[in-house]
């Protein structure tokens, strides 16, 4: 995030009107004064929108426009470019958003296929399934590992889908690259910097789950690492972050997604890991299309009852195809009606 | 929140049985057992989806089904009660979302009735606008007092709007109680008890705001003291909740409308004071439709570089045009499609 | 808190120079860098030490700092100023820290008179206790109301005892403080505007306590209301904030406590209600003395299996007169032994 | 943490007796409820202190107590168990804390020897340094390496101490195990499976840095894949959670380190990291102390201004000696004293 910039004022500036001007422009400030109590320069605070510096240069009585330079300057270059990951296309504004789907964990060869067939025939485009389970407890399903690799790619294969799984290990990111064509981060591990450069090296394209507390700032980092060190495409995931309320598992960031699409960034959503439960999956993916997300990704199981981890969540063959038919809706309204309404910081002076 | 349950087993029940159905049916679930290491009863934890117990008393092997009694029997009498306030209508599932919108604090007779004009082109229904306003600085405008209530009034009168105004202080209940449609409650005095009871004493419709950092839990108690003292109605207002994240104001948790909306109560969402930041008051906004809130609340000033409060989050307008017609539209796809999606949990029985 | 401040820099600076020296006078920085990618300025972060501004001054290449105007002059006016309320002391360097003691609720004469003598004996000053009780539920005890006030009035003057107890509404406070001494304000009114008003409008000394959530700002800010309204002195209160982990109520923030005592302001912290349970009350006390409380306030009850509100966290006469006993070894051996080490940033140009 | 379990009630019991009696104990409790609204089991809430259930069962009308088996059994079997690390003693209730000091990073062999001589000045008992750093951004300084372990074990040789040093990467676990007596796991890394797996299976002792957001349950349950992987001994490091407030970088979470050390087991607190600013470090390493750490860790530097990452809470050679001095003061006092209070939830029948 660019947003922090200092404005240094000219001697005989009148600085209330400098001040609000910034707020029309829709920034938040802070004066600054000198041992005389005159204001001698202007903060712009973070929570401010993004503006072109040059405006504010423009601005009577502002002598000069002061900012720090990006801590992420390869997330920079990344802003508002398209991209394709095999068939699906990422980052374009007119784009419709697609589905990834998939269990929890791939158990078993049987469950691999009947997944596939049921992603596919949601009009799903990527299969996620993990081999490798990262458990709070040491007991817990740590996955069925290599030979689940297998499994998902053969059947990812065989319905045409493209195979998103997780790398736990550094000694494992070579295998699962072979075997993926998106490597995922998990959220557990998103300021594991070990993996992010060892993920960074296979020059893969990689889904960056946020960490469970994790700053923009720090999430926008630990994409940098990932692209300093080689990836080839890197993709945002909100999962949800920790809060206070026992009644949902986290808490769906929205606005973290809002903003990163602001500042044109990839990113795709995951309802399913933020709530822990399933009957607000639905509602929380329509929230993550209307935000503008350009993929959601969520559990199914064609057997809930056995599925081995975090069976709560996960959604029915029949649950997917509901979920299909209303992405197929959304993305049909999106072309024929308003729903791209204009960036309310930007585009006005078009329309006004 | 009532998913608190404890089912006892019978003697000869065959506990994994038990939990695979009841992990099944989207429950959490936790094996509680005697000194001799058995599990004899089972607890369905707070993330589990609702469900009703006698469901749970038909499965082999269930003794019996223990809950606890809901803390707050106000509340659950009105889930699932579609309401009217003046021309509104509020929870009923078919019912069209609707608009309030207003400055963040009237400050002159001139711009009352400016924003009631534009509120009012904007199909909104009601208007807000703060005449008493909670400052953090004992130094900031504090609002215009009395007469702008009677602006609000007027105003709101002119152009066939509801107004929806908060009260501050237990001394200025009734004199708010006589210009406004309903009374809000902010979330910095969301477990202020003693004006929750006045205000419930008016036997007004109460806007009542989520605390900073109040769990669902005590945001529905708070309910509960208006109306047993009296309130005619509560909706409960998402307004973003305190997090770590210096980008945004507050975190917008709309899995907690998601999870009110499915316990059958009315919900309003504010993306403005939850952003603290316009540039993402849109995308917000279309989550906040989409997850099913019955109206949605924004800040809206004929002149935003004169607003005296909040101004970095105001919308102009040309701004709230856009939300009307992408409201517009959104209600018209509603009626015509798959939007409203069986809800995953409770249908599938009669689908599949 | 004052520490944000800006560096402005001569065009000749050296700034890799200047932002050394700053970094070894315990300053976090940042830079900022005009179009050219020169940095002509240096931020002073939040989370650094305060610091004379005039030591920047004199740093070669430094044009000159500018700073914020404090946003609360009267807290600042109170600080490293000792004051008396009757028999206690605070805020001075060199006093003992005393105890407050009390249950949390006054439900008959006879436990207020039981008390008053438990605190007596164990060396309490002041005894708090409730007459009107916030409770999260309408249908919790409330609290006996006025009647409760004269019992710890009467109770208090017989054992020489200074009262502490919550106003809880406006309407409430000249009743209130026809009895206490000190009027407390709850952590969920922390921002109840209109308290805070009223209670400073009687102009008695008032313990405020922190919000569940609220800033270190936004705290002194409040601080702020009552002073600027009449408050005859100002006590913050640190009973713990709202966080994520189920285990405890709440997170005593002793950070917190250490960086108000580092500002010179007076600080009671309230374990129990931290706690919320009893076994980890004691460590908790003897870290707040530790970090240089005033006075640490705890609840008691001369039977505890008879509480009729928050008993988990009430401690018995005897453990009471544990913490009397390491109390008194506390304030024996602060006189005697190097318990009062230097302050890390501001007096080792003297030790060194 | 145990202290979540069951009470079922006999048919004729007294739930109000029952229920009072387990309030006296100090234990928080739910009312279960059949459908003829009757009570027949009572639940024990976490916040509730630890119980031997045995005192529960012979409540009268108590009928059986359920509770759930512990998740982390090899963390449970260190409890209340003393063990020795070279010359330092851990987990033993009569012994003296320890201090741990060392720069953030090793930058130099000739800062390694300044460091290690000022450390056994100070009678520190192990050097910590960071040969390998987690930081936040890719371009940050990353830590010298291999050539750093090298400096920092031939420094602490020369002069008696222990190293404790981070593995950041499963692939030089060897390498860290071959310099290190105490192999540390950074907060970020408290989650890393793999590295946990890899750093327990060389069968050294283990200091485990609290996650930034991670539950007590999560962290005992990380310190359970360090032992059932072979981890000799696991040591507990609370340096502070991520919470709201911008004034310090993190919150010091003393009630954890109180709720540990009641469990028995050994806990290292470290005020430099959640501080993240120098003047608070000393205030919060007394009320460490105070609350019964085994050892306190804190970052010195012979030169703060050339410290290359961290410098603003890094103390200086004569800081570190004035913390030396109290510390043996503490531990004189606490010999002789009464700071040893008795545990206000155990001990008092024997007191009383």
């Amino acid at each position: 995030m660019k947003n922090h910039i200092l404005i240094e004022l000219k001697a005989d500036a009148d600085p209330s009107y400098i001040s609000a001007v910034l707020k029309s422009l829709g920034l938040w400030t802070r004066s600054l004064k000198n041992s005389q109590n005159q204001i001698k320069a202007i903060e712009v605070l973070p929570p401010s929108i993004q503006i072109d510096s040059t405006l504010i240069e423009r601005i009577e009585g502002v002598a000069s426009v002061l900012g720090m330079s990006s801590p992420h300057p390869k997330v920079d270059q990344i802003a508002f470019k398209p991209f394709q990951i095999q068939k699906t296309q990422l980052n374009h504004p007119q784009q419709a958003p697609f589905l990834i789907a998939g269990p929890c964990s791939v158990e078993s060869e049987e469950v691999a296929y009947q997944v596939a067939e049921i992603v596919s025939k949601a009009n799903g485009k990527w299969m996620r399934g993990g081999a490798f389970k990262p458990r709070t407890s040491p007991y817990a399903f740590q996955g069925a590992g290599e030979i689940a690799l297998k499994w998902l790619r053969a059947s990812a294969d065989q319905y045409g889908l493209s195979v998103v799984t997780e790398a736990l290990s550094e000694s494992s990111v070579e295998e699962v690259a072979k075997y993926a064509d998106v490597i995922q981060i998990g959220a557990r591990n998103m300021q594991n910097f070990a993996l992010l450069k060892s993920v960074g090296q296979v020059h893969k394209p990689v889904l960056l789950k946020r960490g469970l507390s994790a700053t923009l700032e720090e999430w926008l980092l630990a994409g940098e690492y990932l692209l300093s060190h080689g990836a080839e495409h890197v993709v945002f995931c909100e999962r949800g972050i920790r809060s206070f309320d026992p009644e949902t598992r986290n808490v769906l960031d929205l606005g973290a997604v809002a903003l990163l699409k602001a500042q044109g960034l990839p990113v795709v959503v995951d309802p399913s890991h933020a709530a822990g439960r399933r009957d607000i999956v639905m509602p929380l993916l329509k929230a993550a299309l209307a935000v503008g997300a350009d993929a959601v990704m969520v559990e199914v199981h064609p057997n809930a009852m056995n599925a081995l981890s975090d069976g709560a969540q996960a959604l029915s063959a029949l649950q997917l195809n509901h979920i299909s038919e209303y992405m197929h809706d959304f993305c049909e309204k999106q072309k024929s009606l308003s729903i791209n309404a204009p960036d309310f910081n930007r585009k006005e002076e078009k329309n006004g």
